[in-house]
């Protein structure tokens, strides 16, 4: 009664192997579940001799994905190697090309090459399905993608890489530099090979891409996202935004504007008293808003071995249950090439200015800010042991073309000591 | 190359206005979505005549919702009648007995026929969805039936009555007693017309019963449910709770354990930090704790209009993309019938007892607690003008029937001189 479906599974890192376990701890559950015993053909990875803590000796080994892929004991590809090009792209193509399903966990690649697969594996009738790609064990593909298809949705916006929000909050509540947070994370092994992928916003602005495509229907448009990562965020901003009732995020924000679509993975203020504020450690939380439901908010773990492993075979059990959909939830022929917005959207800014200490220094600042359309909500000065004095401006919402031309006014006072810094303060 | 994919809406009050909003408003969207064209064919509800804000002249009038839910040009029966029985419940049986999917809002009638129209629609091979009966707006069945669907589920919990929890919030935030914040909310259009069914957790506990059924591969088992309303929340355990760091609030907790299938609905402490300690007003949580996930946390309005028409739509384009599952997730004939818990699983509890102001009374009480079993963790006392003393004690993890004794040993001791309160703490 029960149908069979084998699994290939190139890449047995931590994912892969929280895989291989879930397929052997829980066949039970899973055939009682889909109706289909789940069970694992073949495996491939970069080294065969090494001890992974799973028995895999029952699987055939492939040296080469894309000889796994195409195995006729294959019936879905599960692509856990990663890396946008090369081995993880050659394979996935491969496996859809022989009319396999394919799983994948690579946000990289969908980034890059989402358009090209999802027109691939639609052509061939195949599924192609990433929740593990985003959020680790958070449903929130299935979430926007299935739960939320009645919504025209206006924003999607969420922290959603653990390692940036681990070192932001240990900053914050450590009181640790930069530097030492980062080392702390990179010495329990939470920060990638290569760490600009982290700290540099690009990991989590791959899955923004992606959420993005789903949402408002558009090619995946990594390459138009405005990116800056947390290494110039400091423990002055962090305690001075704390002062006035805010955390600072790596935020991901995705929005369908009047001027375009909006794509930024800055560091941002958010309220201290909001999910997103409240959020700390490793955790991801991603926000979802549209006309009917208002306000969806997904939290939990971004990453790890468990997570990340029952979003892959949710997947899996998603396609032994029969569901076929489009790649981004509507057929990939029919996504548009969404306009990049010209400007983000308009906000209150968060401005840390150092002032000389002359009598005038704020009235010729507020004046450089007026004139160029930037009225001041809120202020404040902090006492200052040397001959410059930190000023903190929360100023109402602006427009960000303003709000550069003010700051490149700023040094023409003749009163600003240092470099100002401004982060956006996102409305959650 | 759209197909037609026609309802029929038996139900017109806020979340029927809802739905047939979104079908006028959304039809590109949904097309584009889901390949099909999604009409309303007919409706019904108790009054034709009402001004419901919504042009409803395109659509066959029925008073019979039996009839309505069987007509020729039906193919999805949306049931938003409500009620456990009576109508609601003739009308989608004759849907599913007439080879038509449903689609329904109803937890009541979930909760206690759930079994039966599980089997009926599975037998008849057509959908029966119903994510709008729990949660509101939040896709949390999808999230459990589908997302997880790989985990071991361990325990599901929620904040899954927005009234109650604005009444709690009320309470703590503006000092109300509990009559002054149910008064409130019940003039905001808050409360149901049977009050019982909010405060009294019985909504709530619908829901709870549905969430397990899922999570545990059980049939719905609402009658075996602990169910214990909010009404004897005084504002004192609030403002106690508070300075111990935690909130009280209307806790959905469901688990399988080894002395059986533990449900309860009741009044409990969590942590003021955590997710659930700091939902505030009307909206939902639900946390749902997995061998492989660990934790995840969703969150959004739990009613209204919007929301709710955004879940009955979301089943609506699940089906209309051909998704077909068991009702609760594997074969409702496979679904067994769990053996409620005997007791609850152990925890620590919050304890709040006036006691004489007499010397020695402490220490009897200590000793009378000690004798059961129960060790005190924490314990304050505090300032009382009057001729007895408040004191609370948070107790180290306990089984409750071991408390339950201890609390019964009380009045022999002759220094309690009001009955006690007694909250569970429950670990989040």
């Amino acid at each position: 009664m029960s149908d069979p479906l084998r699994l290939g599974i190139a890449g047995l890192g931590t994912v892969g192997v929280g895989v291989v376990k879930i397929v052997q701890r829980q066949a039970h559950l899973l055939s009682a579940r889909t109706g289909c015993t789940i069970s694992i053909s073949a495996v491939s990875a970069r080294t065969r001799d090494k001890d992974r803590g799973v028995v895999l000796t029952d699987y055939a080994w492939e040296d080469d994905p894309v000889a796994l892929a195409t195995r006729d004991d294959v019936d879905i590809f599960v692509e856990l190697m990663g890396g946008d090009d090369g081995p993880a792209k050659h394979a996935t193509e491969a496996a859809l090309r022989a009319g396999k399903d394919v799983v994948t966990a690579n946000k990289a690649m969908l980034a890059h090459h989402g358009q090209a697969l999802a027109e691939l594996a639609e052509a061939k009738g195949v599924a192609l399905r990433y929740e593990a790609a985003v959020a680790g064990g958070i449903p929130v593909i299935k979430a926007l993608l299935e739960g939320l298809a009645a919504n025209r949705i206006s924003r999607v916006m969420g922290v959603m890489n653990g390692t940036c929000n681990y070192i932001l909050t240990r900053m914050d509540a450590a009181g640790l530099t930069y530097q030492e947070a980062f080392d702390e994370a990179d010495g329990l092994g939470y920060v990638e090979a290569d760490p600009t992928l982290d700290v540099g916003g690009i990991d989590a602005g791959h899955k923004l891409a992606i959420l993005a495509a789903i949402a408002f229907g558009t090619r995946v448009a990594f390459g138009s996202m405005r990116l800056e990562g947390i290494g110039k965020v400091s423990i002055d901003d962090i305690r001075r935004a704390d002062d006035l009732g805010y955390k600072i995020k790596l935020l991901g924000v995705a929005r369908m504007t009047g001027r375009g679509l909006e794509q930024r993975m800055t560091p941002c203020l958010v309220p201290a008293t909001s999910p997103l504020g409240q959020l700390v450690g490793g955790t991801n939380m991603v926000v979802i808003e549209g006309d009917a439901v208002e306000q969806i908010v997904l939290r939990g773990p971004g990453a790890g071995e468990g997570p990340t492993a029952s979003a892959v075979m949710g997947d899996v059990c998603d396609i032994a249950r029969g569901l076929r959909l489009p790649v981004f939830g509507q057929p990939a022929t029919s996504l548009v090439a969404a306009t990049p917005a010209n400007a983000e959207s308009p906000a209150c800014f968060y401005l840390r200015l150092e002032l000389v200490d002359k009598p005038g220094a704020l009235a010729k600042v507020a004046t450089a800010l007026g004139e160029n359309g930037i009225s001041i909500d809120r202020m404040r000065q902090y006492d200052h042991p040397g001959t410059s004095a930190p000023v903190l401006i929360i100023t109402h919402k602006c427009a960000r073309p303003d709000l550069d031309a003010a700051l490149a006014a700023l040094p023409a006072t003749g009163v600003v000591a240092a470099d100002p810094v401004a982060l956006r303060i996102e409305e959650v």
